[in-house]
């Protein structure tokens, strides 16, 4: 019952085009308050993840198995735009010895856009729209309707930090489309198509009617095997656009993620749009999105369902969060 | 059968004191190389986590009830030493906004010691020896006879990074000393015995036969009470010695954890020795240390048994990771 | 001939009143155009710095001693706010032993708010002023009409960045105001008066009249006693007043500088006033500001005339630069 | 008299191999104690800038003109090795509105190995060399017999940090080599040779018998004109070798600088041996050196002596220096 109310509610979210909307006050417009989390809320599709959800989860693991599905941090991966990796040792040692035992330590020194590289989560500070408000005043607009002039600071988000967002553990369904074409890897700019993605579920003995409010899908394109040679890599990924992200919106998935810099095809099919999947997925719903992963351990043990467990690394006030996300069968 | 070898093994181990070893080369010395994991592993104890364990684990979620047991990440949270933390935003917004649907977003800098700052989790190559070898020469010695000629670099280590640590999914044991000595927090200094640890067990109804290789054993000093006020939370805590340390080390547990900085009492009551726990633990038996935690709220629903979950972020070559801890009941 | 209509000029802008002020435009408001560097200079009051002001402070050496008026650069020296330094060694040495010669070196890596900590030179796009313009829009206006829309990054400011500013080579004046009041520290919050400045003049044996365009006028409250007690140091100091503020700009100074963190008095005694001294001088005039200096060993040897140098280093789109301001005699 | 004794010092010094050397210990080596600055001196041979070498400096300034000689430093600028830099802007604006009149600020935050790019200038902490010393043990050591065991630290150098060097002011010749040979730039791994610096020199008007003690010396190979090229730029510079090393320690110099990253000649023709300029200048004389210059508009005005001046940032245990050097004649 209550899953289909939510269900329309979100399609007609999904139905209405941001150019006709009309009231944008701080307290309504066309994306906030959200129709399900309601005012205020800060934790967006994670909230998705109750008890319920997580035995949903645990009920998944039969042999215990674990799979790795994110990439190791270093200089000289993949980093999108101007974001840099730096990390560096003090000392050799760091520390000591110390006492008649002769303790020595080390420490790392870090500095990066930490929730923005590798292997990241998206979290709903990240992406923003600026709309003009019915007072005349441009806001930069984020999920809910949290605005720059509440969320901005120097020193981090005061409002919409990956802090706010619950541990993903939910099923997890891997729709392999690299697997169902037949190729190594998806082709620069190839945008997926909900015909593409309902044909893999179907080959994988995925039904669509299984899938429940708050399970995580992960599309592999296969593009991760560039990871190593990043121009070709940061270079118009395959992915998937606006006719996915609608459908995954009606889903009321938790989030969803892939094995390339941002899920979504670069550049859109949306006309003169900038990263409109971002925008209509975490901006306008709440969901989380994670980037440059890989599934190539998972597809080859064919492995399409699974226990999904990641724990954004609460740093008060980030976008987002670099960590190790896990499969577990 | 294998249980018990091991067991016989460590406590040899344990028997061993530092001064009176004499065979100290590359090949072999006194705790390398590791006598269950072989020359040459960088895993450690997390070597436990087998698939068969990680069921172990998810027999115990019952309810999918889910605790966090890590500390928010923040400047002005305690911090030890000469560390730092500290996180920017880049403008504001970090970029955009872009296209006609003007979409914003922001990103965020972070610069920090990042595997030993707030909850964090000291890796293989945290803690090493300072030894003289046969051949005349000092060497560090880490986890496994791995040597800071070998692992030392400006850029992060070579050898014994935290990525070469195993997801932990494990079955985890709260130990409640605060608990079982009826007080908010135990007092400064105050040793943890093994007699307190096996009373607060009984306490708490676990048996220790029940204990098996590659848990988790937490302890609550109830020292997280003072997370707020830096200086005191970081002046001399309470916590286990190297009585409780040869007891975990012969039960074989995957790692610890606790509420305070280190997890072992300070100063040691050994004469003269520096982080002796440490030292014994990690450098010479591969366990691993969670530090920082607060089990406040496993404490209130008393929830002493859970499935413990820690996924170590893989930043190549760090001393240890940052994280969201969890335990699910 | 040229002084004098540039005083006026001057004089003008110091009597506008920001409130009274109608056009406000890109093209055109109080303090903009720049009445003497016209429109489009980033350079503001360095731009006195000809060859011929280079001559002029160097007739001034006469002995060749060299003054340092600068403070060391290191954790634990006061910072304003929530800025930060931390410097690390990588690695011990950074790198080799190379080649059979074995070379070996050593890096540093710091980071840190790099012009606005320790002894500070504020620059052009350090300061500036939110304003309605006349089609209804706030801006955020510096020196010489250039806005935020234009200057903002997040990799740094696109205009008004340091590296516009020149080497100032000038003459230099000490006021040296404790001497004066026979103090070894002004008290807190005491606002430097006119008569102050011209009584320590007179004691001194500088004649107004002497002062030219360009020159670099520093005053001496005392207050680097405090530099070892960051929490006094950063606690109200003395300094000049909108009242000395205005008469340094009808001076043309092409900077001022002194021994505490602003060189304004804190609080200001204009009511509801952050910081107008650096509102009027910086955003306004274009004049720069040297902070956190040290003048005891000039005032030691009664030295209030100098050849001052001081070449902000060059990073680009940085508000302000450290660095290592001497006075030569 | 004292110059001669100096001179005929150093020439026995650069006679000395150091494969022959017999005393190595604290108190005594091949390079310490310095024999003119003695044991303990962390000053090097900026201890030759005297209040008379002011003077004799300042008396080279007729016309006032100022030359810059350093880069601007930004992201993209050529760089040696792993290091970084990296600027951020915090907020936009850092800070504000605030008060009535809406005063609003920015900072920038910059990461980096702060004295070792760009335009950078070499202490006496960055070189060192690898020694077998007559207790057995082998340690790095520094100008003037310091040991890594006693200036290494995580936290920056505990001795020859870049706080230790005096101001420089000194007589600065420009001896244009891309000129002499009448190139734009010399080509890569060219080794300028002394008949090479003699014959420019004569060419320029400059006789070898005015050089003074502390006179800094820079070599225009052409090679800024890469700058904008950095793969080029890194690839085998054009420089010095040994055998105008060994000259410019005979003459006493103060400094050395160049228009490319290391002034020396890569590789060099010593079989086997890395950067043996730097180690003989720096480690073993205590020669400064400052690199990533640009002559071309001192060259173009054919101005080959001149006042020089460059103040070293104190950053406390730095190994280097940024700064902006500047020629004024």
């Amino acid at each position: 019952m209550k899953l289909k109310t939510h269900t329309f509610v979100f399609v007609l979210i999904a139905l209405i085009s941001l150019t006709t909307v009309r009231a944008q006050t701080k307290d309504k417009g066309p994306w906030w308050p959200h129709p399900i989390w309601g005012a205020g809320d800060q934790a967006g599709a994670s909230n998705w993840i109750t008890p319920e959800k997580v035995l949903e989860a645990t009920s998944l693991v039969k042999t215990g198995k674990v799979y790795e599905l994110g990439q190791v941090y270093e200089t000289g991966m993949p980093l999108f735009g101007a974001r840099t990796y730096e990390l560096r040792s003090p000392g050799a040692p760091t520390g000591g010895p110390f006492g008649e035992n002769k303790l020595v330590y080390n420490d790392e020194f870090i500095t990066t856009e930490i929730g923005q590289v590798g292997t990241q989560f998206d979290g709903l500070g990240h992406i923003g729209t600026r709309l003009k408000f019915d007072d005349g005043k441009e806001r930069d607009v984020f999920y809910n309707g949290h605005t720059g002039d509440e969320i901005y600071s120097p020193y981090g988000l005061k409002q919409l930090g990956i802090e706010n967002i619950k541990p993903i553990i939910t099923r997890g369904y891997l729709i392999d489309i690299a697997g169902y074409k037949n190729v190594e890897a998806l082709d620069h700019s190839y945008e997926v198509t909900l015909a593409d993605v309902k044909g893999a579920m179907e080959k994988q003995g995925i039904k669509e009617a299984d899938l429940k409010n708050g399970d995580a899908l992960f599309f592999r394109y296969g593009w991760s095997k560039y990871w190593n040679n990043p121009d070709k890599y940061n270079t118009n990924p395959p992915g998937i656009g606006m006719e996915v992200a609608r459908w995954l919106a009606s889903k009321n998935v938790s989030m969803i993620g892939s094995d390339q810099y941002g899920t979504e095809v670069e550049p859109s099919s949306v006309p003169n749009a900038a990263f409109p999947v971002h925008q209509f997925l975490i901006n306008q719903h709440g969901i989380l999105n994670l980037e440059n992963l890989t599934f190539d351990s998972l597809a080859e043990d064919r492995v399409y369902q699974f226990m999904f467990v990641f724990t954004p690394v609460p740093f008060k006030g980030a976008t987002g969060s670099p960590g190790r996300p896990i499969a577990i069968r």
